[in-house]
């Protein structure tokens, strides 16, 4: 079922994406090189996402990854190989940075959710990736670190999404020592929604993402932006913001057609669809 | 020992106050209605927590419910209702969506315990209504859910109040799926304090309540407010404040007392017993 | 291995220091009584923080109490002594309260991890010192509460680091009835990171904190002050943020060092070894 985003390439692409009903799934699929993030990864990851927000026909999306490994994060060798510019890779690191950084934000601003499926380990900006998603699924092998410290990078920007999910006590333990944890223990301190049976996280997270595409996309798209607004507001400002919005939301048309459909006790038919 | 709180009402009361001991029990009995949050049955909570704020034999509060729901948010008869309004509603919509917002924050701004007992389930403005007060005792058959997006109308209000009580992905999940959880699931991302044998919620709840009225009511109020003000603050801020809180608490008589009688061994006496 | 702080005194130390390693163990010694935070303990365990920040011997270090209490939180009688200051003891409960606060800041502050070695019963500022360490190893006969609510004295300044460690509900919990839990409830809700066998939590601790010294003392610097920093930061803020410490991080010695140790595959070699 593979769509392969560049079918033009001779290269097999790094980034795969299929549709599956009403869900769009995205594959890393660089699993010789542990799928890190390499920039051109990071730049199909972003293009895929700016793609998918104005497509109406995907009202959910999975990112999963090919191979052994979900995401090692950035590519080192890439980094290293810039150590040879003239600012010693000053310039590149900070646009490298930026722009990890930015993609990690589209995975938030997106208005339709987003569903991590992770079938082994993540760590730095793969665990970063886990931790942006709106929902993640995980399989029982599953691992997650923070492990930048062991080779003198702290996780900094991972730690911006994972501090934002997990106590700050877990948090902290990860990012001081690099140690991995099983998936159940990230589903503990919250990193993860559901650990599966191993092999099964994929198709775990596309029904996942298919329950919630079966919703009114409109509703979601209000719905998910609200949720990262209001979470950085104070309790009377959020208040505020959250009334004016389920307002707003009352007056649109697919709020109607639910409503009525549930006092009717009939299946709600959604706009878009 | 129920005290109707319209006694000269041919109707029974849609909200319940009665007093156990120092515990002021509002039970919200709408039972056929499945105890939504009709406007009328916002201004009866609102005004009775206006009216505990400033009656000295009440020094905590119980919120419960007839029935087998707990609350099942607003009432949507109600608001489909107002459709036909010039506007459509959207005024009505965005006045209950206030009064709403309001009576929440009167919860947490009340300078007195208020503890959720939750027998069945809780769902939307339910749901929300549990989040809001400081703690709260679940039936081991309670649920919760927030599903407002299986109508059309994400559960933007509610969120609010979950999202200050669960880790990020939890919220998220409960929010886009609209699925209910378990009591004990509850518990363990934190919606909940304790999860009580079926039928014995509302005395767990009384008893916790109990306890919490036999400290000092002054020292309660202060430490409450001072709670969910420092909550919005930077470390730096948040410690300024605390330690201004702490000094004046220390000058008040209940502290002198308490101290006191800590050191002589003997039980305190509060103020305004 | 015990040495002193100030050996030419004829009482013993109320706070030892050792060195075990590269991490500096500080001992609170006033186990007669309870390890309360008297001024003169505040003001031992700030100057201690104080130097060690800038002592390059030291890499980590860990809290540890003798006797049978870790804390008890501040010294009751030393309050209760200044009620015969002119000013009933407001302007020295407003001094303690700030020097308190500032020595609990200062271990958030330091470039170096500290971690808590709780033998047992942890309360008030004792529970508030646990939360403001980065990393927690608890007996399994360790226990916290925040009890000040039952002597009049509502644990102000200690809710501002269990807060921000414990869920709301869970924290409010603690500061309303003042009841302690358990090491294995603290773990579960967030308050330490390991719960031990009795007798090895300091082991543990100096283990862990160990771990931890072993990796770049500039990156671990780096990394927790970014930490605590962006926390408090909206999303957008904190990862332009924390993509400048990357940058800046990646153009230290110490990166270049593991980054190439790593892909050499030998063990890298930190800078100020």
């Amino acid at each position: 079922m593979a769509q392969p985003a560049r079918a033009e390439n001779a290269h097999p692409s790094i980034l795969l994406r299929e549709q599956v009903g009403d869900v769009a799934v995205l594959t890393l699929n660089r699993s010789a090189a542990r799928n890190s993030l390499s920039d051109g990864l990071i730049a199909e990851l972003h293009a895929a996402l700016n793609d998918i927000a104005n497509d109406k026909d995907v009202r959910a999306v999975v990112i999963a990854a090919n191979g052994p490994a979900f995401s090692a994060g950035h590519d080192l060798k890439e980094l290293t190989a810039r150590r040879t510019d003239a600012d010693r890779g000053r310039a590149y690191f900070g646009e490298l940075m930026n722009a990890c950084s930015a993609m990690m934000q589209a995975v938030v601003r997106l208005p339709k959710p987003v569903v991590a499926a992770v079938q082994g380990i993540a760590t730095a900006a793969g665990c970063q990736l886990v931790a942006s998603c709106d929902l993640a699924v995980a399989s029982e092998h599953a691992r997650f670190a923070t492990p930048g410290v062991d080779i003198g990078l702290f996780c900094s920007t991972p730690m911006v999404a994972l501090s934002r999910n997990v106590p700050r006590k877990q948090a902290m333990e990860m990012l001081l020592t690099g140690e991995p944890i099983s998936a159940e223990r990230a589903r503990e301190i919250g990193l993860v929604n559901r650990v599966v049976p191993a092999g099964t996280e994929r198709d775990a997270a596309i029904a996942l993402a298919q329950q919630v595409a079966r919703k009114s996309a409109h509703t979601i798209k209000i719905g998910k932006e609200a949720f990262y607004r209001q979470a950085e507001m104070d309790l009377a400002d959020a208040y505020r913001f959250a009334a004016e919005v389920m307002t707003e939301n009352m007056m649109a048309r697919d709020a109607e057609e639910g409503i009525g459909a549930f006092i009717e006790k009939r299946v709600p038919v959604w706009e878009d669809r």
